[in-house]
């Protein structure tokens, strides 16, 4: 019996986020071309860390939100790309052995390991510009104002408020004395993680030109989404196998990271990510049924092994 | 006797030089704000390797671009402040030790030493973020159209076709057995020192929504300009005192680094340094007058000693 999730199977979202990778990929692999000469190696190492690997929860949010509102299935893509090119460089940045120091991700050597250090600091570095590179083009839609405003809300989404700040506080969570509190914790995931998933949420209504009331459902539903994914994230770590997940497990323990589920329990913190879930539910009510991938995503997030 | 040089004394170009370097610092001041809690540290280094240093000769190619079409002061020093934030990151993570391994720069500690490695990285991926930011908001220009113009050329100039795709092509040419030829040399210098130079010329053109021809020209004086400022780099690099610099010297000769001063000889190459300030110069005559300061700024390029 396959299980049903608030109108969509999973067995449908399996298949809509099989989908939706593949999109992505061929977008990525156009936008990002195999080119010749000595600059080969930098395109290389930007498609090494970019194209095939990942969930693409992200741009999976852009497409989906896009369709509440009829947009073109191409430019939700480049929309899509965009915002995977900007996680793609945050985890090649983060990886680092002045940051993380991870050896391993999506199952294959990080970008300093396969690359070198210098490679995989500049192909983060411009795979952040790209993104901005293709939000701006026409193509990506032919009124200037959204195009802007895409790359407003990015900007501020990756920037020292938002992803870049909350990777600043997680490496001072790690130096500090004492361990964060439960705010404190949530205020770093939210700037860390939770600014790019409400981004991706969102920007389908403003390539749809959304009211504004439709636009703030799509916002506050990736708000508390990120929030959910964060925690699930956390409880794997806590749970999982490296095998499952393709990357170090247990690392945060370890490295005596303060995480949900190190402050309250792995019950409470599970507890905690389905009340975020059934929130994030509630938030897009008014788009009904044409939603539904949208809410068993928000399912899978806390029901996902890997 | 002061040197009069084309209509704009060198004391005119000077002062000019100085009022907007001081200019710009206020405005990076205010977009880069002081900020408490423990984001305090990113905002910090973010400010440390971006206010206060530098001939801010980018800033000022705004400025003085602008000008010509009587754009606001206020616009222009947030296009300034927004190249010289590009700018800034470009140093920070150049002189990271996976890179060129600099622990100077304009005087100081480089950012990695002032403060730590993680936080240099994140400093420099923050100000590159910052820098769309302030290009995408309103403030910039009430035209939508001429914000994203804005951010398109500013993205190109800085992503793997530009600037990092000349850092890329700079690293390689240090590991390769053979050197670098002239025609090679000129397109690694076009891409990571050209590019960001020849959008800060043309950015005021941008801004004052000029006809095609005054865009075009003033974009033409910033290639050759910043062809011929990369010269008088290496020259510089090449006769000058560390202590005159404020960062190390004779360090392309050391790393066996590619640049025409190596590949020409000193004479030839100030021969065509000076070809090239002439080319600058004669691209811009069809803004008369007005356009002085950047006469002066051009015949300065190859005649600073530091």
């Amino acid at each position: 019996m396959t299980m049903v999730i608030g109108g969509a199977s999973a067995a449908s979202l399996a298949a809509a986020l099989t989908e939706a990778a593949q999109d992505i990929d061929e977008a990525l692999d156009q936008l990002l071309p195999v080119v010749e000469g000595d600059e080969a190696r930098l395109f290389e190492a930007m498609r090494y860390s970019t194209i095939g690997g990942g969930k693409r929860m992200r741009g999976f949010l852009v497409l989906e939100g896009a369709k509440q509102f009829g947009v073109s299935r191409s430019a939700a893509l480049r929309v899509a790309s965009a915002i995977e090119m900007m996680h793609a460089y945050s985890l090649i940045h983060d990886d680092l052995p002045a940051m993380d120091n991870d050896d391993l991700r999506r199952g294959k050597p990080t970008s300093h390991k396969a690359f070198d250090e210098a490679t995989a600091i500049l192909a983060g570095d411009s795979l952040q510009c790209h993104a901005f590179t293709v939000l701006a083009d026409e193509a990506t839609h032919p009124d200037p104002a959204v195009r802007i405003e895409l790359v407003r809300m990015l900007a501020r989404a990756a920037g020292p408020r938002g992803m870049c700040g909350g990777q600043m506080l997680d490496i001072m969570a790690e130096q500090a004395a004492e361990p964060l509190d439960e705010p404190a914790i949530g205020r770093l995931q939210l700037l860390k993680t939770g600014k790019l998933i409400e981004f991706s949420a969102e920007a389908g209504a403003v390539l749809g030109k959304a009211a504004a009331a439709q636009r703030h459902a799509l916002a506050a539903y990736g708000r508390d989404l990120g929030a959910a994914f964060q925690i699930a994230d956390d409880l794997l770590d806590a749970t999982a196998s490296t095998e499952a997940m393709g990357k170090a497990t247990a690392k945060d323990a370890d490295a005596g990271k303060a995480t949900l589920v190190g402050l309250l329990g792995i019950e409470r913190a599970r507890m905690q990510a389905e009340r975020l879930v059934a929130q994030a539910r509630d938030h897009i009510e008014i788009f009904g049924e044409r939603a539904d991938l949208l809410r068993a995503l928000a399912d899978y997030v806390i029901e996902r092994r890997s």
